[in-house]
């Protein structure tokens, strides 16, 4: 399994690289590629993600942090939240993402943009072993979608009602532009990690982290674990946000 | 093979799509992946070249125009010119660069990063396979090599000697950094299409050209059409062309 790959032998970089966690992330996607669990684009939409980070400084900024803790904030204070996991997700940070649902005590739910049954099986398979490893509490949707998310057509409508249908507060990584709207459209509080300032999905975004998921991951499950109480603020501006990260990438670039 | 899928069915992609040669050098990429071309970072790369291009609009600017015509005037007046390809760089423009190099009447050398049996033989035969579909007349190094690149280490730093290794001018598109300084560390002029143009082979390049490389394969084209005499100028100055590109990605980003 993935996890076993990457903690085992064939990962042979130094931890002190400085580009050590970049090319962990790049190997953890092409085991899960290998693994089937990922689309065709699914190292391409990776390696763009690269690219941001690498103009970002490959580093979470204080105006991503400050989005990281406010979309805690609504996870915590949700009547009902889900994390939605595709495959570059749960390559990049299953673990992770399985670890803050158990904490949070909110299901997770696959939902991918090119459904297929044999990628569906990999990623649920492992998702599962994340849980059995590690004695997670966590309800795992997915496998059988019973409701559909509005304005969205063929398989990638699909969702399950007691998930995605019904939250009011939903955490999606790496999501595209179409479904967030719709998700938005919905009326949900929508939390998207982007490392692309100008993407849809981050000028969507209820709040956008602009950060590299694995990062955040962490960062999420740090502030989680120091069961501080939030509330979402009422004045937090998400394009005050973005603009943060926009100018961030030109300072790095001037 | 690649350009008959490609020409064939599946690409469903509508010409009109604003994105439409995005799409097609993205499945392009794909057919080379399943036909054992690339390594396993190559999508990874090509989506990092994506997020560049994204941000310089997508289109040849002024300044990488200029470098093309720079770059041409180079390989039509040295004594002993070469173009490099490699798996990304055949997948992609292929069929522009064997024709170019038929134009120029220089040979092409297949040389690859991660340099094994199985993927130079898929490469050979595909350029094989476009040399005479097309009826050109360019000499395909790389099966045989019989020198080596100063500096590098291993099978990357193989190269023929009556390619890359005698040549004054060399062509690299999407090369990587430590072969490119090691290219002009033995006194070559190197001409670098690099979509980043803050990458280390984009520094090191004598003419650099900031665009996407079917694009540069196309003006590269039209440009030795017009038979036009050019001369490299004196004046040139890459670090000024890095530059505009770089105002050129400010700009889209504010």
């Amino acid at each position: 399994m993935l996890e076993e790959a990457i903690t085992m032998s064939d990962f042979a970089a130094d931890k002190s690289h400085p580009r050590y966690q970049s090319l962990l992330m790049r190997h953890r996607l092409e085991l899960a590629a290998k693994a089937g669990m990922l689309a065709d684009s699914a190292l391409i939409a990776h390696g763009r993600g690269e690219a941001y980070d690498y103009l970002l400084g490959e580093k979470t900024i204080p105006s991503a942090h400050d989005a990281t803790m406010e979309a805690l904030a609504h996870l915590q204070n949700a009547n009902s939240a889900v994390i939605s996991l595709n495959g570059n997700t749960i390559a990049l940070a299953g673990m992770e993402l399985m670890k803050l649902a158990s904490l949070l005590n909110i299901p997770v739910e696959v939902n991918i943009f090119y459904r297929t049954p044999e990628r569906m099986s990999a990623l649920l398979s492992h998702l599962y072993k994340i849980k059995d490893d590690n004695d997670l509490d966590v309800e795992i949707l997915g496998e059988n979608p019973d409701a559909k998310i509005p304005g969205l057509e063929g398989p990638r409508a699909n969702c399950c009602k007691n998930g995605i249908y019904d939250s009011d507060v939903i955490l999606v990584p790496l999501e595209d532009g179409d479904r967030c709207e719709a998700l938005v459209a919905m009326g949900k509080t929508v939390l998207v990690i982007d490392l692309n300032p100008l993407s849809r999905s981050a000028k969507m975004g209820s709040v956008t982290i602009v950060d590299e998921l694995s990062r955040v991951a962490k960062n999420l499950l740090t502030g989680s674990m120091q069961k501080i109480a939030r509330v979402p603020r009422l004045d937090y501006d998400n394009d005050q946000h973005l603009q943060a990260a926009i100018n961030h990438i030109t300072s790095t670039l001037s």
